[in-house]
């Protein structure tokens, strides 16, 4: 590929970026999509944005810009979570050190590669890009400790800030938890493989065995239910409730008061309601009678949470082996009310090393299989082999413009879209491995889609672009770093191209929502439904922290050796900041955080590039037989891993577990100002298994379950709870359009389920 | 080899062994040798063993083989620990499962490869070892099918097996824990990484910390000192005193009472005890003083041993994160007195990993370095190759007889003398590593020694004895299995005559303890001095428990490929059974026990021995082109490891830790009988400092410390203790010709002693 090529794709692209850019800051401001682009403000903020027509909503502008970047961590934090703000400070991370790479590379090792040889230099725009990589350099060269001293560099500096970052972050990790209000997960430990014994109910095993081994400082528990089927019915009946509930919304009294209304299409009568909350109240008064239904369902309890006095007790509680069968009483925190994967909760403990194990493989095989299309979609860029496979395409790909759009455009687009499914999948893999958090779940899905990311389209691309269908390179682990020296330098061009499309692209299309758009508007104006309040997505953490931290991977990789594509990745990385930290602050809604826990996947990863780096050099340096810069070279290598295990050692164990001074210090102050039984009241409704956690704020329930005290009574705060819940925010006029299955569906499933509640199911 | 020269090598070993058995069984009932092979008995149960001559001394006999087998495993429990057990089982596991391999393989195995092709046997004394293996099958045999159902019938029986002795040795572990008595060090936790504050003294630190933080169960603390110099001029002076005591045992009042003795030869009086035990004195009394001198050693304090109320406790406080500096306040579970490591407790924490990834490095250097002379030792065994080498030896190879021995013989004992240096320079490398215990020492010690077994005997042999010089055999991973399927039935000539001379020649010397022998002779006949009575040597678990290992792993790769080697293999076993009781029982003292950790290693070993027999196996039907057996190894593979992640998961966290149930349920038994306060007043003498282990039994101290209440208190009880305890046992006459340097540098040393007292270094 030439230099006009790289111009053409990059021209293409810039155009494509500023009109997504002008057109989005013109769609931000139109009031059908205000849902689209500020789904968290609206959900989380309840302004209003003003309906009124003006000129100056059709005028692109750049009023966001200035505000996304004058946003400060605090407000990121405070609007998004700890998890934003980290991969902020990827963002910042990424942005610093390139931007000393590219001043270095562009200015100090550019000159270098282009006068490498004595060979009459054409005009620049018919130039080769090889010519602008190490590859041009002359074996031999006495300019090559240039390239190691600029590898020096850029690692020790990478090294620092990495170490800056890390302490930073754990440092906001621990105000994090330190300083946040009272958390009910914090008190809360998850006890899964309780054993079964015939003769007790599981309840009263729970109840014994805490009261044995941790009396003084245990509260009670609740029971975790393995109900799968009734969940559904359940969550079914609710939604259905909700959308009966805007049909209604005019006629019947918010309370649900006995108002026999009679529903006119399918006879039902609404009375249900009033059913419902009768047979609560029944429930209420004969406890006695659950303890006999509650033993028939006691072979279902798989797990519990078991509620501590203090945080520094659960905390204990959580870390110690219990019994000498470690397969049995098995302790974890409990995960934030709102970050609870309830369907995983009561998979039999047994089970889980085998989960994990399978969807491992599943994984790798995943990997491995997808090398098929990359290959092939590889061999879409090397236009002989194209010609030579497909003859009948010769004669319009010999034509210069379509040469150029082939090259330099088409293969990062096939590419891209199958990229799309990978998520989906790993997302799938990583729900079948059992993690008890939706947080763990998209950390573990971020992780598998990393290593598919770095192994398909880095390694998939240097291995097999180089030579086509050369498979076995893996048999011989010697030869990849001189394998990878070789192939760098050459599929330079390529990541050029792929920072081009992918990069810019996938931010465009981030910033617009596409496909939110469309659905809106399919929704709003074609299939005319009232518009879901309740839906606001979260911010796709297990494919952009990847994604970011691949083009850091190409980055550093690329840095010294084909310097060229720094500064198309700087204005990456800044656009990227830009965009990112606008959809934090208006698009994405933070249910559950992982409390930090993507920066080691960060810090692994960059150290990973890091290494690479210098493996390659040192492959680079020998090929031009340099021993001089070769020599160097290891000595960083292994300066780079002690760094990493220094970081593993000093503050990576802050991110698996939590100083036991801070929590006593937190005890101790809540102790003191009598804010503990505050707290411990609170703790009784704070898990609600049968409550779909996507809709009710956590404090409204805590409110409301505050005149229960006997045990745990997820169902009935929960029962009541959404039943009776005013939802004043609903503005918008009630729509006679609904579907008629969809009422005789949420009927049956009302009817259903006071059925349940009769027998007494729940306690 | 032909089957005569095996047969020779054989009969050798045979005799020889017979020999030194004889031999064994004549020395252990001359009375001279006593302390050779009753170190134990003499040491633990003060037992006299007959000194009248009569004839049965010198005529072998077989009773002890009779008592060796006839001790149950409680015996030795009681006699020589857990870790002696856990070894015991290993044996035993070892023995099991060649028997059943042995039976399979050389009834139904053997046939088949003898026969396996169709070619004119000769008379078996002349037919070549490589008959016998599966080399000789021919390729497509419709037989191998017998070959992968024997793999799989001794693949599930090892891997039952193993589970079965696991859960045993838990369980022994657990009750090894519980019913022990009450243990100092499930009430201590080793602090390390104590923050240096100028303004506070560092023992003012640590009490505020853990007042603070655990004051429900903290009881004191006891400093560790960084007094490296002054602790080896204590020991040395107080071994100094032994000799000195040797010498006046007869002369002055065992109490060292103000009795001016004039030492003959240097002329210094001995009331330098007087002065020492004045010193002492004084130092009881001006408490006040001695705080002042506190402040200036402070800063030499690195670690502590903190004391809980509970074992629990004790736990929680190892278990947790203290602090948001994980460098800092760094907490372990302590280990027994006698099994502390007194000199590295005060190596700064930071530095550790970097020491332990300078071990790692060191060790793999020098495991790879030791290829060198095995590969040259394995070039001795292939006589073509040597005659071309070393043209002037053709003459003497040429003659039969040395042939055989070269082939036979020589290399294994060449190899053995290298091989003993490398248990030493290991125990090196895992003391530089910084161990808080003598056990964990041995234990990582035992680690790399085994690693490097395997890797040079093992690996060594079968890479490069195939293709003498070709360590290139490692760029290229996916031919290994290949490789080793090459390889291993022609190695298996050599690994049967490594069994016979290395495996049987070492169980002899073991028995015989000829080093041991040797150097009581000399010490007693020719040098003169009088015995030691203090030292007896502990079980060489680093050296005895790889080479166990190393066996199995050998028999495990050979059993299907060439069967020939399991008689010999289960002959060496079933002898180790017996010495080793034996040796447990009769010769070695336990000081100290990692209680069953060496088991996991075992463990790991034997699964390793296991997939890597599948997997030569599968490339070895390869090789034969039999895609239904090698189709059916690969799930005995995945099985095999999905067992070992089974029993990981089960069974490895009880080597880890200790469950809390087991802990809080001795707590309240102890607390239930009145018992604890008693412990927790025995804890202030536990641990002592500047006390020499080795010689005074850890009750004594405990009933000599019991009237110091104050803080800790090493240094006195040790210094009254050692000097004033009569030592009734030392039943033998006092030596004259103690040597003139040696009492002059011992009364040094204890002058410099007393001056080092009476400033007030010592609390």
């Amino acid at each position: 590929m030439k230099i006009s090529g790289l111009l053409t794709s990059a021209g293409i692209n810039i155009a494509l970026s500023v009109l997504f850019i002008s057109l989005y800051s013109v769609l931000r401001k139109q009031p059908a999509n205000v849902r689209v682009y500020f789904g968290r403000r609206i959900a989380e903020e309840h302004n209003r944005l003003r309906e009124a027509f003006i000129l100056e909503r059709f005028v692109p502008s750049t009023g966001w810009i200035v505000k996304a970047l004058q946003c400060t961590e605090e407000e990121i934090l405070a609007a998004a979570g700890l998890d934003a703000v980290v991969f902020n400070r990827i963002l910042v991370f990424s942005l610093r050190i390139f931007s000393l790479a590219a001043i270095l590379c562009v200015f100090g090792i550019l000159p270098l590669n282009y006068f490498g040889q004595d060979i009459h230099h054409v005009r620049i725009p018919s130039e080769s890009l090889d010519i602008f990589t190490i590859g041009n350099v002359k074996v031999r060269s006495r300019w090559l400790w240039v390239h190691c001293v600029a590898l020096y560099i850029i690692s020790g500096v990478a090294c620092i800030l990495l170490y800056l970052e890390y302490k930073h972050i754990a440092r906001l990790r621990l105000r994090h938890l330190t300083c946040a209000m009272p958390n009910p997960s914090h008190f809360t430990v998850l006890v899964r493989g309780i054993p079964k014994e015939t003769k007790e109910s599981c309840s009263n095993a729970i109840d014994d065995f805490f009261t044995k081994y941790h009396g003084s400082s245990y509260l009670f528990h609740q029971v975790v239910y393995k109900v799968g089927k009734v969940q559904k019915i359940m969550t079914g009946a609710k939604k259905a409730y909700r959308k009966f509930k805007h049909f209604t919304d005019s006629t019947i009294d918010q309370r649900c008061r006995a108002i026999s209304y009679r529903c006119c299409l399918c006879g039902a009568s609404s009375n249900s309601f009033q059913l419902l909350a009768t047979g609560l109240e029944q429930n209420q008064g004969k406890s006695d009678l659950q303890d006999s239904s509650l033993k028939l369902d006691d072979q279902e309890c798989a797990a519990a949470f078991v509620y501590f006095r203090t945080r520094y007790a659960a905390l204990v509680a959580s870390e110690i082996l219990q019994t000498s069968n470690p397969m049995k009483w098995v302790t974890d925190l409990a995960p934030e009310p709102d970050d609870v994967y309830w369907s995983n909760l009561w998979l039999p403990y047994k089970q889980l090393w085998i989960r994990r194990i399978a969807t491992l493989l599943g994984s790798i095989v995943f990997m491995l299989f997808f090398l098929i299309p990359v290959t092939f979609i590889q061999g879409l860029s090397q236009l002989e082999q194209l010609q030579q496979r497909l003859p009948f395409l010769k004669g319009i790909l010999e034509k210069k413009y379509m040469s150029q759009l082939v090259t330099g455009y088409l293969p990062s687009v096939i590419l891209q879209i199958f990229l799309y499914a990978v998520a989906p999948i790993m997302i799938l893999f990583s729900t079948l491995e059992g993690p008890i958090s939706h947080s763990e779940r998209k950390r573990s899905a971020c992780c598998k889609v990393l290593y598919f990311t770095v192994w398909n389209i880095f390694f998939g691309n240097v291995l097999s672009g180089t030579v086509i269908s050369q498979l076995n390179v893996l048999s011989s682990p010697k030869d990849i770093p001189v394998q990878l020296a070789r192939a760098i330098p050459v599929q330079a061009t390529f990541f050029i191209t792929y920072v081009l499309t992918s990069g810019w692209a996938s931010l465009s299309s981030e910033l617009m929502q596409l496909f939110g758009l469309i659905w809106n508007f399919v929704r709003k104006y074609i299939l005319r439904m009232p518009e879901d309040t309740e839906f606001v997505p979260s911010f796709p953490y297990h494919t952009e922290v990847p994604k970011v931290l691949l083009f850091g991977l190409l980055g550093f990789t690329c840095s010294v050796l084909a310097p060229l594509i720094l500064p198309f990745l700087l204005v990456y990385f800044f656009l990227g900041y830009i965009v990112y930290r606008n959809q934090l602050l208006n698009v994405y809604r933070t249910r559950y955080d992982t409390g930090g826990l993507y920066w080691p996947i960060a810090h692994n990863a960059v150290i990973f590039s890091l290494v690479l780096t210098q493996i390659i050099c040192l492959g680079v340096f020998g090929l031009k037989e340099s021993p001089v810069a070769a020599g160097f070279t290891i000595p960083l290598i292994i300066l780079t891993l002690l760094f990493n295990q220094y970081c593993r050692n000093r503050l990576l164990p802050l991110f698996r577990t939590t100083p036991a001074q801070d929590l006593i210090d937190m005890d101790r102050e809540d102790e003191r100002s009598g804010r503990m039984d505050e707290i411990h009241h609170r703790l009784h409704s704070a898990y609600c298994q049968f409550h779909d956690t996507e809709d009710i704020p956590l404090e409204k329930i805590q409110t409301v379950g505050s005149d229960e005290e006997q045990g745990c009574s997820s169902d009935k705060s929960n029962g009541k709870e959404s039943f009776e819940e005013p939802r004043a925010e609903l503005s918008h006029p009630t729509l006679n359009g609904l579907p008629v299955s969809r009422l005789r569906h949420a009927v049956k499933s009302i009817t259903f389920l006071v059925r349940l509640q009769k027998r007494g199911l729940s306690e």
